[in-house]
């Protein structure tokens, strides 16, 4: 097993850290376009370009923890977890990441290690400005198709 | 043991990739200022404000691989290896990067991890545009000392 592991701390309140990764609109201002239903047991689906990555939320707990487990048919990541937990500290929240469980460590999952810190640093500038760059206004980091 | 994985695909010729990972002068233009011995054996440091990471070049394969394991006194960073790898692409070359042989995946290794992803879109712009973003011109991931 192999897990991507990133931090960024926020400054902005922890309820608006929090909604921003536990509710569709806030992922679509980061990430990319999100539809489904957040809650603890929800099934939501990430938009990438008509390429759908469906996930079910395994856990949800206000202002500490949210964990999507991946389902749908998407290969390397497949069952792999991704976990946003959040710690409140005097001048920032900290988002400690993980996308857990990867059945070996690809150059898929070092593409998608730098991937998520350009996502992470979206999400830390769509709070600390209003304007976040997801999908597909993000930061390339090659030049092929998939970047 | 814990690992950081990276990867990026840079559009420029292989040598100058390597040269911009392999020379004290291309090291101080996206990561921070180098001094030392870039040599297979060699010592090189890297100063960040004062502080002085120190690292013995464990491998130089040109074109290739680049290795750097970390000595000084360097905490969680003690023994562990820097590792770029090159791969000539038709229309860039792809650098598989790993920060291995962490004894723990704690907070810092978290913290690396997205560090090292600013650091190596900065060795990407430096190579790409002419302008990286070395320390202390990074991009900031928190609001601490340690950003």
């Amino acid at each position: 097993m192999a897990t991507i592991y990133h931090q960024v701390g926020i400054k902005a309140p922890i309820n608006d850290v929090y909604n921003a990764i536990a509710t569709t609109e806030g992922v679509t201002g980061w990430w990319t376009k999100t539809s489904g239903n957040p809650e603890t047991g929800g099934d939501l689906e990430f938009s990438f370009d008509g390429h759908l990555v469906k996930v079910k939320v395994t856990a949800n707990t206000p202002g500490k923890y949210i964990e999507w487990t991946v389902g749908g048919n998407e290969g390397e990541w497949l069952n792999t977890r991704i976990c946003f937990e959040l710690d409140e500290q005097e001048h920032q929240v900290m988002v400690n990441f993980e996308h857990a469980d990867w059945r070996q460590a690809t150059q898929m999952l070092a593409h998608c290690s730098t991937k998520w810190a350009v996502f992470l640093l979206s999400l830390k500038d769509y709070l600390e400005t209003g304007i976040g760059k997801p999908f597909p206004h993000d930061i390339h980091i090659n030049h092929t198709v998939f970047n």
